[in-house]
């Protein structure tokens, strides 16, 4: 699986870069960055502090795409966008890992999608989120509004620019799914002075910040005397990493669609 | 649905009066304590604080039984055990919520079951412990033992006598059932000095005691650079009567034989 | 010490009840509510569950007030303040628990402890929270504004009806001071959407609510590749009923001022 | 400060060389390995995967520390206290994170900084851990054990050969310090089957370990219906690195003797 690697010179692009000559099965085929970046014509490898790759990192997209198998993309929704229009006339795999879209991206996705691209796209590209959320979906049914609360809580690094988080979302929206009800309509995401006493049925989400953290979140279910708490801890960025090599390789040969790592995993 | 209380005048019996009294369907039939104790003639509601009942304490067992549709006992396993017999007998419901049963008392627990008595018989009467232990059984299965650890946490209060609790091997049995293997054979309750690595496949306990905490249990999934920690915190020793005269009232009209909350509650 | 009670039949009044019975060197002198409360009339001691104390429940302030050695109170800052007022008058100790104050009204209050009220008042009457507040402090103070951030998170059970808690408040406050800035100046009580990186030097907050927790309070300093959390779980209203009593106690025969739980301590 | 690091070819040697070329005022003097490790020879900030250093790894110990300030070395018992003793004859500082020592290596340790050598060491060289220390000492000393139980849980990776950890013990003795008591008389470190109620003034130690988990380490103060949890996680074993050299930069120029992080942090 020939794959091509976008933002190559930042953080998770080098992590993608080193997981790639790790797994089995997968090369890099090209390794992108923007127009200017000051790593362009370097060595991936190198960057990635893997040693030489003989793959430069290259701003020519046509180029890179040439002979290609697919694409692995953490970057931003307008850049995934393009992409996925790409992937779509060249029948490609796209792996989307980035998280921010807003309704009519998520659409043109899943319009690209159609038109003949095989994405797998997620807001958490790890084992453990996706196992999480079908857990939660499940708690959310078993144990109803009447008696369980149902709140979101995650704790990120200090760099970290939007809240809640998309995997926090992700999960809420996993609980909703288990309580038959919207995300939109169930979420409260600020509490801030009189709020008044909580009302069932609603999901509420709290944000931290600070440090380093990768990323940690907990779904939590509160009743009358007892409680589950049901999280996840990333510990280390190569998990994200990890998961979308797996997703590429896992969607290579598939027929164009849009997937979800549920799918990948076998759990949906 | 008439119970029988064992333990009356104890802490968890007295709750027992108390959640029969508050619950639809169910009523207070007689109320067991041992002989000898000091609050056998008294009112079983004012000894439970909910006012009088109209039944006094009693360790006359036949008469106690007569005409009652079942017992609910948090005892001591001789104890269930003789009463799981007398339950046979006379063809009645026995939740039994006691823990620390020998695999032979086990075996005569089930034998009373096929004899006639009714029995629901949980480490745990918890509606959320039991919806754990299914979320514990699917995350063991998903995430296997070449790539993530699984250890069982849990803290009591500082009267608990034994370790770990009914509950954290409850929920390390369904772990040990996720992976296709049997708890005795996985299970590794002592660390201490020089241990070596750990081995793969393994199931770990550990045991916090202090204060007053009700009971509080993790399960933990860690693998490399990700971990899923799947809780419950009980606050209020009330969730486990409450569960078991919902069994109680479950049992009522179901053949003779064995059961456990995941029948009662659907999830098995 | 001869105790007033204020909403004694409501659910910490009826704890404070108790919690007086059970103290050596306390004892009930009268138990109010708010006129027209059903209760008028009824034995303290019985509406707490504790058997009769021959103590009725009254809404007659002065003569309750009357012979009285001190005032117990976790009602609402109106009343608060009245009582505080009446305080000054007579030269009473008043505990005051109430939380939720304007700053003018915390000026009225300080004003009653200058006219002759011997006034113990605290976001928290918990020996544990107040022991929290100084650890925080001295962490705030050790790990620094350029290298750990500081995050305050709390829950709630879901009746509450304002966020952040008085005891978050109280925690941030205690962290401020380790830092020498002002809480105001530093707190982000809002993250919802764009919200960009964290600034350094500010002190976060996130609410969660839900089932019936009682209250638990974390302290989060947040490094690079590091994290230290403190944190207080409340498992049972009695502690700030206990801690209320202790501070009577205490405050008995000390001169007119405000003092805090601190004080009363000995940890200040 | 020309540093000489100890097992440069190891993980923590690695993250040694690579701190040490971030530091301001520290720099690399030699880079030691054991005879016929695989690495000698090789450039060691190639290995650690900093570029090329100019130091190659070595097993010529005496080479190694002529002209050296200071060595840094988390290695295993034996090997540091054969440096030990070589610091002292050349007057060297030497920061020591190795951790297991028995008693008889601690006072052998304690010789040569009599004789000689500038000795700092920590069973855990972070500044988050020692500042821990302080505040356990504190808290236990605050909450005495007729009504607080102090319980001590860590967590670590999978590899980790002993139990409980080095800075488990370390905090447990912070709590032992706090309650005027010894840590061997108080400790108990193991819990399975009938163990019988918690002895009042013991201090209790749980251990986990899985996945790739840095470090995690709890001390929990459990009282009657509250409850005090201070921890420490570390993300990242860059933290243990910082602190030591830290700790060696601190070291250059005291007098011969035996130090402790809390020393080089001004916490004592």
């Amino acid at each position: 699986m020939k794959l091509v690697v976008l933002g190559a010179a930042g953080r998770m692009g080098r992590t993608l870069v080193k997981v790639i000559a790790e797994t089995e099965g997968a090369s890099l085929h090209a390794a992108l960055a923007r127009e200017g970046s000051a790593s362009i014509g370097a060595d991936a490898g190198i960057i990635a502090g893997i040693g030489a790759s003989d793959v430069a990192i290259s701003s020519d997209v046509d180029r890179a795409l040439q002979g290609a198998d697919g694409i692995v993309d953490f970057t931003a929704p307008a850049i995934s966008l393009a992409f996925a229009e790409k992937a779509a006339e060249r029948r490609l795999v796209h792996v989307i890992g980035t998280t921010g879209f807003q309704a009519e991206q998520d659409s043109a996705i899943a319009s690209a999608a159609k038109a003949g691209a095989t994405i797998v796209k997620s807001g958490n590209m790890s084992l453990g989120v996706n196992l999480l959320a079908v857990l939660v979906e499940q708690a959310a049914e078993a144990l109803g509004p009447d008696t369980f609360d149902i709140e979101v809580l995650e704790m990120h690094h200090r760099h970290k620019v939007d809240a809640p988080s998309g995997t926090a979302l992700l999960l809420g929206a996993a609980a909703a799914k288990g309580r038959g009800v919207a995300l939109e309509d169930a979420a409260v995401k600020v509490r801030d002075g009189i709020t008044g006493a909580r009302e069932a049925g609603t999901i509420g989400f709290a944000t931290l910040r600070g440090g380093s953290v990768v990323g940690e979140h907990s779904v939590i279910l509160a009743g009358e005397g007892e409680r589950i708490n049901l999280s996840h801890a990333a510990g280390d960025r190569a998990i994200f990493a990890r998961g979308a090599v797996k997703a590429a390789l896992w969607a290579g040969g598939k027929p164009a669609g849009l997937y979800s790592m549920r799918d990948v995993l076998g759990l949906s």
